[in-house]
């Protein structure tokens, strides 16, 4: 992996609190900007939601976050009263710890099983350890990646820079993935910071653009979380001009796709990343909601794990998505082979597209549904039997 | 099994025509009235749509049906207008076998592989052999039923006997189950037929009534076939009174919700239904959508697999079903045992949990959402390892 290009302005960390089982496993991170910053967030939309989400979405956006406090290894959701002033207390805590202002205020994320208590003790003493190995850079940053984590197989990190007028801007983005291991809900989370200077309301539209395109297009099994969370914190170092506002905001998008991507390509048990590019309907909203319910078909997904150029599967879920599509101009390529086109079967080579699906780890699905102009784009995993063994193993 | 209450005034066959790869299968069925008869019709909503579909959803209602003619083996869908003129010639071949004049009709319906055009010849000497062993009664609507299986472990079959003023009624239907091997799309066929006195539109109002309660609240997988057709023919011997009628009609959902259980019941690899009971919500139709959400996610569906009470994935798919929930009201009981209520987990036996969940083919789940008066209860299979390995098999 080349280089995290990591912005100025922040402190990272990520130490082992004995919350995660496994011993000498990362569970607490800490994202701490020097100074108050810019901070802009997305949630889920579960009506089940946990109390950290519920405590860190009533703080943004904002110009006074000093940073984000982690913890894996418990969700500290459907915790009621307790679990919501179990949150309001580890944010707390990690403010005070990194010398935060009574007028400034600390994000707050958990992740891992549901419907226990966050275990306040070993939080608190995650935080003061965490806090005292704060560092800037990649090394730091990667730690703070680790300590997020739950049934990850890898780390998901991405940067980017870009050259404006007044300077070099940074920004580098971590994840984790929503895969489960028994009892443990996948949660999504997500923290992309930045170096470039940003109003609350121009990181607000930005981060919830690139979300809906990104983090909003990707599914495992697509079972919402209660945890799902992506927060923007920008440290102010570098001007942006009003033209170059756009450039910086592709760049956001595409750094959250790469980001977003990686989470599918991780999903328990895939063999495959699976790309659904929808195009021809009438709105890019109806491209979207097609792309998607291709992707949450078990059937679609069982078909490329099997290296299985099954069309009709295909086809059928776009038919059932809801929303308008025209028959007669649907067609459909699998890795580039034409297998269905105006309403008729294709005549074509079943054992190349096959050999085409099982050679790669990557499938890519287009679909034209009509002569309209919107399109999307959705990855998601395949599904394999690796799957099912994982989530049906009893463990509570 | 007890006997079957079959209605007079139907003859019945099924025979081997050799559509189906495995020898002796039967492959076509004829349900064929002595007179032309009532029938309304229920037919899938994706706007990918098998030809035997527009060809008999353009029929109904109406009362001059004759009966259906039903292959197994090949779905005629995806086959463009080949596959359209294919299915009209189909049920003219049969309209014709049977003796019916030019101003009655017949419908047809196909189930099995998709996009591949119907073998004609095949089906005409079906239709032939089919003919010449129409017979009444309980062995003939067995054979039927088993020339419109695909991948079913068991037969469907139901009936119900109400007596009238004017006499007895009865009531029966056979189904084939949405499972699938290799590239076969899951079609689900269900036929009822009654001789009772019925308008079209009472027989429409009725059936779409208990089709909404009844299949349309069932699932495996969640993916909508293009086949999906579901007909009441009735041959009009007994009267029915006006205030005879919500009896009647009552009658036929109980039918159609039994009928359609073992459907999920016989999902492929399920070892266990699951019932999904929702109360408390705004309106009966929320309730079918958070039922319905909850029946689809796959990771409720391995935790019942894995007899694990995780009932932090039901709850959390409750919450992203799209419709109001009140968090603080929420309970949920797992084969009766309560383990979240008001927003907050709650003590319980896991052990006995889960042996309950292991020790039964059938779980239930009961959700309360609320103070509301909808109400609404969904069926599902679980998922297996043995769903993913069928449906990823290379078969095309």
């Amino acid at each position: 992996m080349s280089r995290l290009h990591v912005p100025k302005g922040f402190r990272f960390s990520g130490v082992s609190a004995g919350i995660k089982s496994k011993a000498n496993a990362k569970d607490v991170s800490l994202i701490i900007a020097d100074q108050p910053c810019t901070a802009a967030g997305c949630f889920t939309t579960n009506q089940i939601v946990a109390a950290p989400v519920v405590y860190s979405r009533s703080l943004v956006p904002s110009t006074s976050v000093r940073g984000v406090v982690i913890n894996s290894g418990n969700a500290n959701a459907c915790t009621g009263v307790r679990g919501m002033e179990d949150a309001k207390k580890m944010a707390n805590l990690a403010l005070a710890a990194v010398g935060g202002e009574d007028d400034e205020s600390m994000l707050v994320m958990s992740t891992g099983i549901i419907g226990r208590f966050l275990p306040m003790e070993k939080i608190g003493n995650g935080i003061a350890m965490a806090t005292s190995s704060l560092a800037q850079g990649e090394d730091a940053f990667l730690a703070a990646t680790d300590g997020i984590m739950t049934t990850d197989a890898f780390r998901k990190v991405e940067s980017r820079v870009m050259p404006l007028r007044q300077g070099e801007v940074a920004m580098a983005g971590m994840a984790k993935g929503a895969g489960m291991i028994g009892p443990r809900m996948a949660t999504m989370l997500a923290i992309v910071v930045t170096d470039a200077i940003l109003s609350p309301e121009a990181a607000r539209q930005m981060l919830q653009r690139a979300a809906n395109r990104s983090f909003n297009r990707i599914s495992v099994e697509g079972h919402m979380s209660t945890n799902d969370s992506l927060v923007l914190l920008a440290s102010n170092r570098v001007a942006v001009a009003d033209q170059e506002i756009s450039s910086l905001e592709a760049a956001l998008e595409h750094l959250c796709i790469d980001l977003a991507k990686k989470i599918p390509d991780d999903g328990e048990g895939a063999t495959h990343l699976i790309e659904i590019r929808v195009r021809g309907a009438a709105t890019e909203d109806d491209a979207d909601q097609i792309a998607r319910t291709i992707a949450l078909s078990n059937l679609v997904k069982t078909a490329i794990t099997g290296g299985d150029p099954n069309w009709g599967r295909i086809v059928s879920a776009a038919g059932y998505a809801g929303r308008p599509i025209d028959p007669s101009r649907t067609r459909l390529l699998l890795n580039g082979f034409r297998l269905f086109d105006h309403g008729e079967p294709q005549p074509f080579d079943a054992k190349a597209v096959s050999q085409s699906i099982r050679s790669s780890k990557e499938t890519t699905i287009d679909l034209e549904v009509g002569s309209g102009d919107g399109e999307a784009t959705h990855w998601t995993s395949d599904l394999n039997a690796e799957y099912v063994h994982f989530n049906s193993e009893y463990t509570t």
